[in-house]
């Protein structure tokens, strides 16, 4: 088994104010999907787009928004949000806070 | 897309004091891999055994162990874990308020 701080995980800038940590990926061992942590500054959105895979995403903290096409949600700490394959979709900050949440994904 | 309060999910009891919602899963379409919540109660432990899939984990909330085999560590607050297919492991609550965590499976 692996345990670590999820903080120790160097991030990487997905878009201006978006941070990407990949704290279970294939480094760790894991078959089948990977966990990330997104910290999205205040304003500050990941880009609108779709893809092949889904989203499981569960938010830690902070006042947001999810877009789809069709759709607009408010977020916050303690909500889930399931993302289709292929749904277009971004998450962005309309807080004065940081917004984190996790996001899993499959692995490609 | 779909959005909701993972505390509206109605939880199951799978030990003394270890409560489990599946916040995205089946009834949400989720294709490959769910995501359970745990809430474990102080001095409850999840029981110790082993089985095909990995556990990807991230902990929310309160102060505990996890254990395997050969090796035992703290968790607690913002710390990840992986569990490899077939690890034995259980996790416990060592602390006074309640041990929440993020637990991923694949859909079997």
């Amino acid at each position: 088994m692996i345990v670590h701080k999820y903080l120790d995980i160097p991030p990487t800038e997905d878009a201006p104010g978006v941070l990407r940590r990949v704290v279970i990926g294939p480094d760790e061992g894991a078959p089948r999907f990977i966990m990330r942590v997104f910290h999205v500054e205040p304003g500050c959105s990941t880009p609108f787009h779709s893809h092949w895979w889904e989203h499981e995403v569960f938010v830690l903290e902070g006042d947001g928004v999810v877009k789809s096409r069709e759709d607009e949600s408010k977020i916050g700490e303690g909500m889930v949000v399931f993302i289709a394959p292929n749904e277009e979709h971004c998450f962005t900050n309309t807080g004065n806070g940081v917004l984190r949440f996790i996001c899993v994904i499959p692995l490609s």
